[in-house]
């Protein structure tokens, strides 16, 4: 599991509304995920991007966990299935430790929230491709026949 | 504050996506809200008319509720602002009550979910017009000079 320092909102008009995860900004490696409207502005809020004028779906039940004997922990994005990514959100309560199923843009927004760890797992990283790498591909594109 | 009874999912190409709540379903008065994509599925998951492969932002943080010692009492839509409807939620832990600013529709999800009541306060509620009215109505139209 690699510890995520790096959360970054990107919007493409061909592809969406994206959030890119690495582990320091300088990384070559990352983690991107596709969301819908919902979730980008739910980051976007917590990384103090933009405001909203009333409170969000995380803004009521954070509030209410404020009143809540609970301690988060840390949130894990761990596995990707069927083209669908799973995480989990790991908290503290009455000394019992609990683990729930999550996706991994309420995970990311609660563990912004929380401040607490956001972990990736590492077979679920993307990496850019080094200067050389990219020369290489360009020369093997230029063999092939079309 | 009027106790609802009957919460309506409803759609219209020109309109959008709407909620309408009502005492009952007879009931000629009514309180209409229109929400986003997000909100809609959420409610209508609470109907039980949708099914979602993975948890919504609701269901994370009720899972987490569901460990903690807290009871919800009600939820009220109480007051427009601006064209915007204020609701709050009420809960009690440990002896104490709390009351929580929230979006109405946040509120008649949680509600629908944890089974508690939502009240709308009465001069949030519009009518619909009687036959009689509806009737007059047209008369009114008919003299009118363009």
């Amino acid at each position: 599991m690699i510890t995520i320092e790096f959360v970054h909102l990107d919007a493409a008009p061909d592809m969406g509304k994206m959030v890119v995860l690495k582990e320091t900004p300088e990384s070559d490696r990352f983690f991107l995920m596709f969301v819908g409207d919902a979730e980008f502005t739910a980051i976007a809020k917590e990384k103090g991007l933009v405001e909203s004028k009333r409170p969000i779906t995380h803004d009521l039940y954070l509030s209410i966990m404020e009143k809540l004997q609970v301690e988060f922990l840390r949130c894990e994005i761990h596995e990707v299935r069927d083209d669908t990514y799973y995480a989990k959100v790991i908290f503290r309560t009455n000394d019992t430790e609990y683990t729930l199923d999550s996706r991994p843009s309420d995970a990311v927004v609660l563990a912004l929230n929380r401040k607490i760890p956001i972990l990736v797992a590492e077979d679920l990283f993307r990496r850019n491709l080094t200067q050389k790498e990219m020369m290489e591909y360009e020369e093997l594109i230029k063999k092939v026949k079309f």
